[in-house]
């Protein structure tokens, strides 16, 4: 098979490292390239991940050429990526940033959202938000894919579809959001000791989370929503428990054939039928998102429970996704459709 | 000291053995008699306990007489107290029941939300629902205390003090609330092996838990309210997020100076400043409930966290901290103020 | 590519159901039948594994045919393979039964080891023990290849180059190994209840567990040792200790060459240098042994960390490396050679 | 009650902030100072364990006189307790060491296990061994205790009946040992991240960890022993598994005479009987050490297994054992006696 040739930009934290896993048993790619940002042994990568036991390309600094790349990932801290990308277009990568840089087509909206002026607004524009459920012949198309946060994906997939139809009202939406221990990262700090999470529970950034302006823009309508994420003593997983009011005269049948129309033919979204309601475990390790929801008539509250993998439909497996889409390629490729079973 | 002689029935589960262990370190308690509802062994407690290391009465039926008992405590299973609980009151004894059957003062409730007739009826105007911090002065005059269950606990404590004093609306609440596995139970099924619990979240009863209704009743007002457990890899503590919106012309101010009203003088309910969320861990292991709140101006919402340990405020604690009312003792004694750092 | 018909027999325990996951996504492989021992609905295995969410055939019976299938793999408890795999084969299929029955050449140790009468005698002649790094070439001929238990798997892999040198000497072996909880399965009780096992770690069966006869049988030599399974509260993943003495003259520079002899070419086995002990997730996931060592010179004790994941080299992967020698594809065909990073 | 003044100096790591909670809740002793070796705001404590929710002193420098302290505990590193013991001797105060400054008696074997000279070895003839099932009376007359390691207690506890009466050969023994993650502590490194821990365990330090010296001096025989400690997925509590071999002649019978008669008076060790093998969470959350043990008649291979939960019967709970001795107090008061249930 034709490889394409790919390179790997920030490989050393939980996302790089799980897409550098991903891409070295992806049957189409080659990878030619991976920088990192303070480059130390060219071994780095198998010293701090043992069970990366595969064959590398040595480690090398973000500086050097990426042009042997048809394409370049970048999992970088958002802030870093745009000082990169145009020269990574110039040298004529295509590119898929994991990170926040390339998320939204307005600068403003970056600069509100990350309190910093956007580096490279002139390539906002030709910047595809990469939710392939959404956007996929964009996609295709672009030079640049801002992968999306972890907890817009799994939030817009549960209720994208019933805004989309009118189904749901836009005020009073309530997004109460858990997520594993890998969407904080590697970085060190005694709140993420084992000691202080584990056997813990705990609620963060309740107001504000930057997640919020993220899931409201592709959301695609004026919302009023509160998003509040919280910390799950486990490795990976998002489940999103999104509390909605149906429209006057909408009824709960209409959720269903919403959702059937938006993704029955969808490779990586699954919807389970009115009642059964997903758990974390039926998708991590996939590239999968499952969709539940329960309805209480009284008070015509719509409860919609959606989970993803963090570190892959969150992330890694998202990116490859968008890259397949990109490259012409199936867009299973190279991604694991099914969880291990426990 | 002069002890008070005590009985427990139904001490096998982990509120009943969890209440035998505080109980037998309680320095004015004898436990004299702990009856079960199928008699093993005499030492079957510390066999499937090994932990509780102790001398302890040998177990007998719960059939046989609790006379000498002064106070019972009840850990059974919803519908089976109530069938024990007259026999008790004719012997003398004044009796604590950690089940359902007592907490409604008014058999339809009871009816509705456990679907089937209440056998005592004629007891349940006497009987006090065991919340200290609500009804301290009545549990301590009456026979018979009904103690809360444990989502109610935290819950209640969370937002009673603002609905009491009408700074929040009461429609639209949302209480997403996670829980423990202890919570469950002892019981055998497929779906509490460790191995389907363990790296694993999960939603349930997002609609119609029994809780609910029990919540709204002792809440003391109409409401509209939307009350979803979840599942947590843990063996305790129960964290509730409560989505309220503060009353036209209510200042985030008013919050604070409520729950200082409310609880400044409780051993047990710590509240922190604005902007600090309790987590699980500094309550488990303690009978401590702890409360936190943050506050988004934009769109007057009110997020209220409140913790506790579900088996000790949630349960044994709680039911001990009314025995210490009923018996006019200090109302901490034998109850854990500290929670373990770690 | 040309598919291999495939049928499995049991898949409702974890290793099975690790199995179809696996052999779904198996380039080669075409599953044609699933049998398991009580057929309920047909789509029984993604209601209790949602996260399969695939096209499977529908489950059969045991009973029924399985001709059309090449090979059939079997996931069935010990003592009940052996009353099928007669009839398999007459039926043209090859057999890999990941239980105990087809382990051992020999029908009195299997009746020493498993209290019962070997019910096909006159086929254990023929079967091969399906540790391919040992006996690929016979795996490669056979018909019927009895899959290691999860034990001997990582015990074997780590200890069975120094035997087989005279490294190290034969009495006062010490292996003390540390499973995760899907080595006991997925049977209820009590002891694997979520709250038993979360925060816990206990010994089991220290003395005269079944795995301790086989380890024993294919290490090849008369050996005197001490085999102590314990469990880990966590999903998956053996982690062995081996407690040896080198022999008179030995050096430990000799261990190196003999691990470097017996598996420089091993696509599966990992041997690190000396000093470096591996972790267990640095095989979870993956179909990988990884192997340590640490030298004492003062005693001349060499320490031995083995590790696998035991759902998959364990079991389930190690069948499909088996499948794969005996069908001729290239051994690591549809097995993950690398470990998520976390 | 007459309380005893009591100064903690260092209670910001894991035991020394355990210390502090058993404290305040003991019922003869007034917490009168605590020092901190970078004194932070006052109430720094309280913010990072906020479930130390009591009125405690303020926090003081190190520097600062401790003179109106009956009793100080110190829970600092190694190597810093020696240089505030002098002083605190001339203050007048009663000490009792938790880090490893005062368990030897000798300085020379403090040098060779912490490759440091000792700076107060004027002080060590008179500082005793902090074991109290062996140490009892000496504990109570002296003025400095050195509280024993965590492992050493576990495994000290578990094979010295043996060993003083001969029972057991003593070369070629193996301690296999696991512990929680609050034995490494509260430092901040990359591999005590929860998302490096959890889910995964391995061996660390397996040759050469200084716990090895202090059970070879304190076993009171020329032992030769193999010591390996091993780092478990949960928060508290160690397992030590010991690998024995009875010495000739030697019944096991005799085995269970010794423990009977080394601890059938103490108030914190539990003997099992004769294949009954203790969990960590039958001793979590309590001082109690409990033990059992497995026999193989085929090797003469015994097999102890002995529990604590190190942050209490390991370091903070039997540091209050000996100051209850010291202090001529009842030994067990203020001490847990009985594990939580669960």
């Amino acid at each position: 098979m034709v490889k394409q040739t790919v390179g790997v930009i920030g490989a050393t934290g939980y996302a790089g490292a799980e897409l550098v896993r991903l891409l070295a048993q992806h049957p189409a790619v080659e990878i030619v390239k991976i920088g990192v940002r303070s480059t130390t042994t060219e071994d780095y990568l198998s010293q701090i991940y043992p069970g990366l036991s595969c064959k590398l390309p040595a480690l090398t600094s973000l500086e050097s050429s990426f042009s042997q790349c048809q394409y370049v990932f970048l999992a970088l801290p958002h802030g870093i990526s745009m000082g990169y990308v145009p020269r990574l277009l110039a040298e004529g990568c295509r590119v898929i940033d994991l990170g926040a840089d390339f998320r939204f087509p307005n600068p403003s909206i970056y600069a509100d959202t990350y309190e910093m002026e956007h580096q490279a607004p002139e390539l906002l524009a030709q910047a595809v938000y990469g939710l392939p459920e959404y956007f996929r012949e964009q996609i295709g198309q672009t030079d640049v894919v801002g992968n999306p946060g972890c907890y817009p994906t799994a939030i817009l997939l549960g209720i994208k579809p019933l805004l989309d139809k009118d189904l749901i009202e836009k005020k009073g939406i309530i997004v109460d959001a858990k997520s594993g221990a890998t969407g904080a990262g590697r970085g060190l700090s005694q709140d993420r000791l084992f000691t202080e999470l584990n056997d813990n529970f705990r609620a963060y950034k309740v107001v504000g989370h930057r997640h919020g302006n993220e899931i409201c823009f592709y959301a695609g309508k004026e919302l009023e929503i509160t998003f509040s994420p919280h910390l799950l003593p486990l490795q990976r997983g998002i489940l999103a428990t999104s509390y909605l009011t149906l429209s006057p005269g909408v009824g709960v049948e209409e959720v269903a054939r919403a959702y059937q129309a938006a993704y029955s033919k969808e490779p990586f979204v699954q919807v389970h039928s009115q009642g059964v309601l997903p758990e974390l475990r039926w998708v991590v390790g996939s590239n999968n998102c499952q969709i539940g929801y329960a309805y209480d008539p009284k008070i015509r509250r719509l409860i919609v429970v959606s989970v993803i993998d963090n570190l892959i439909k969150g992330a890694a497996g998202q990116a490859i996704q968008n890259f397949n889409i990109m490259a012409g390629l199936p867009e299973t490729m190279g991604l694991p459709q099914l969880a291990p079973v426990v």
